[in-house]
């Protein structure tokens, strides 16, 4: 029996979860389904993630926001994981990866699974890694059983790295910074100590077996995306991307969902470039890309960087953006950062997913400027993307004896006399009685 | 005698300010001077601001970004106001406009050009109407004065409230959010109160004497800027625009320099709207743009909505952008506050100069991307927009034996076994030796 709801949707099926999408997304259920049918539109739900919300991810839907959390070696652990997770739920994570390759890899994901009602996606092969002794004893067989193990605990999507082949590695050789996909630089190492082809994409087929049992969404990795502005767009990537293509057409063929990984370090001027061009390659599979930055001079304030790349890239089609922490490039993020790359890159879609006029989409920002005109703060707190903050910059930038007070209508920033929205009232009711 | 710098440049004279922005930013000095004679480009130094370094604002030269300082009644006084300006400065803001309503404004004013290389602007009407005990008591001389005074000072540039005209009021009446210009605002009540025109248009002519006299840069605000997304592009802003139009002719026949002021609230999909219809209804007259935000319902993150406006309005032509600070919609900023919005719109800048290729912008990217590659963390802080920021980010993720270690070739990230760039090095080696 073919469980995907790729297969359900083209035997003419509307799933209970493809309802639940177009109730959220505002969408017919009909179109719902022949999105998910055609490959533009994925529902990553796999069978064995219990308490799931399904959501749908594709051209034709709100552009979603992947937080990425999990340990290392160097930091962090289970309970500190779980906090990351709540806090990626409560300021509105789409989905969430743990990409934990520190210790206890397996109890934190099956913790992180059971919390959460968002989709879970993972990189296998940090496991895989993690398990043996040397990366250069990997096989294709380790990999295929930790996906399997994956897979069964209820992992919605999963990150392989299956279309960095042989023939694409002198390609990176002369770049500025190689190869920055940790998958990517691993599996790039160990075909070249083998002088084999990657064992990923020799085993596709029992790949797409096990996805296809449980409807793991396949996330396909671009293990050569540009790690700097200076290799954005080059051979390398460009040569991975129409490999994407033909795998992406592979799993279609045994109804597994696919979503096509991308950059990552892209000046404005290539990111429009770079987003049609994945649509034309990879057949309008949704697009899900990390960022991507638009310079490189600013760590310590990625999660803007890629904020702005990535609303430009949803606003030309981009169906998710895996969110960057202000901690990019430096360290492991902690449950501030994570806070704070969610509310950057929720920021970034929903501006993009306002200028595509998807339905309902403008209202809650209606609500603010009304709510902002009839001076009630706390309508304005509620209706922020994160309510908690709003309070406290209000609160601290009052004077000691109004720093309670909800009720003025004016802030500090110009007091009572200059506040241009009460001389508007006073403007309008003159003119009322005019 | 005619000391503008357009005047100078009108009669054929490369000025030594014209010399020094030709030099920053690598353009002939000839070029400088046509485009300051036809006024693409203006060079804001007043006469009498003796210690600044002069720079230019055009479409023709880098992006620009302006730090906007100043107290209010609720807050602040000289001594956290010239914290500010170091901030400003220190962090890249390339002019700072003292917005001061509050206590001292003289003193505040002096003290800040006194103590400022970069151009300093105003809005002389905040002083105005605070001199007088009701803001309808205001006059066309009044204002007059105060801009004499100023610009005697040695203000660069200054906001004036000239292009809303009683024609205009109607158009605001159903506004979801009003006059949100606190200039735009009192000077719109003055004329319905007074049933008379806008004072400052009136007089006009006379102010661009005193422009003249000082060589003081005209900043035509927008006073009819939307202030919500549902305002945006609306006919009251683009009525005004177009006597901005016509105003920016009028100072030019007397070969005063001027910039249009514009929006505010923009969504993404009208943002190139925008900035082609100022090219055409002001000439191509430098425009500069507050923000702009592209959604309502992140306040306490205006920076981030804002940098992701701005980064694309500068994309698309604008000369120079307004910070927004995380404070906006909230209260006064603090000098934290000031550091995180000019970090924000410095990227915003930036990632636009780089992507319409201005020579040189982008070779910090590239020498930032190398020091990521050969783990030179010291020049990775040297070269970042915020050193201070991102030195203590690595510091404090890194685990306590490592904190001040600045050698490592791994962040807490990854750590060592999976730090993609090492790897990188080690296939790199051993593409080598084959």
């Amino acid at each position: 029996m073919n469980v995907t709801q790729m297969y359900r949707a083209r035997q003419g099926e509307i799933t209970p979860a493809m309802e639940t999408v177009a109730r959220s997304e505002q969408l017919e259920p009909e179109f719902v389904r022949s999105e998910v049918a055609r490959g533009r539109m994925v529902i990553t739900a796999n069978i064995n993630h219990k308490n799931l919300i399904p959501m749908g991810i594709g051209l034709n839907a709100r552009c979603k926001i992947n937080a990425n959390i999990g340990n290392s070696k160097l930091s962090s652990g289970c309970k500190e994981e779980l906090e990351k997770l709540d806090m990626a739920i409560r300021y509105g994570a789409d989905t969430v990866m743990d990409l934990s390759t520190g210790e206890d890899i397996n109890t934190i994901r099956q913790a992180i699974i059971d919390h959460s009602t968002v989709p879970i996606g993972t990189v296998p092969m940090y496991q895989a890694v993690e398990e043996i002794e040397d990366p250069l004893d990997l096989s294709g067989r380790k990999i295929l059983d930790v996906i399997e193990q994956q897979a069964r605990q209820g992992v919605d999507y999963m990150t392989v790295h299956c279309g960095i082949l042989r023939q694409h590695i002198p390609m990176a050789m002369d770049r500025t910074t190689g190869i920055v996909s940790r998958g990517g630089s691993l599996m790039a190492q160990w075909m070249q100590r083998h002088e084999k082809e990657n064992p990923i994409y020799e085993h596709y087929d029992e790949l797409l077996e096990i996805c296809q049992k449980y409807d793991v969404t396949l996330s396909l990795g671009d293990s050569l995306r540009p790690g700097c502005l200076a290799d954005a767009s080059d051979k390398a990537q460009l040569s991975e991307l129409a490999i994407l293509g033909e795998l992406c057409k592979r799993a279609w063929e045994k109804d597994v969902q696919v979503m096509i990984e991308g950059p990552g370090h892209v000046p404005i001027d290539q990111i429009e470039y770079n987003v049609k061009k994945q649509m034309e390659l990879c057949h309008e599979a949704p697009f899900y890309v990390l960022g991507p930055l638009v310079t490189d001079i600013a760590p310590g304030y990625d999660h803007i960087t890629g904020a702005i790349g990535g609303a430009l890239a949803a606003y030309y089609g981009v169906s998710m953006l895996c969110y960057v922490t202000p901690k990019e490039h430096l360290g492991l993020p902690n449950a501030e950062d994570v806070r704070n790359g969610i509310i950057a890159f929720k920021i970034a879609a929903h501006s993009a997913n306002i200028a595509r006029r998807f339905p309902g989409v403008r209202d809650r920002d209606d609500e603010m400027s009304k709510a902002r005109f009839s001076f009630d703060w706390e309508k304005q707190f509620s209706l922020a993307l994160d309510p908690e903050r709003a309070r406290q910059y209000r609160m601290e930038s009052m004077p000691e004896e109004l720093r309670n007070d909800c009720t003025t209508h004016h802030c500090s920033m110009c007091g009572p006399k200059f506040c241009s929205m009460n001389i508007s009232h006073q403007i309008m009711d003159t003119a009322q009685n005019q």
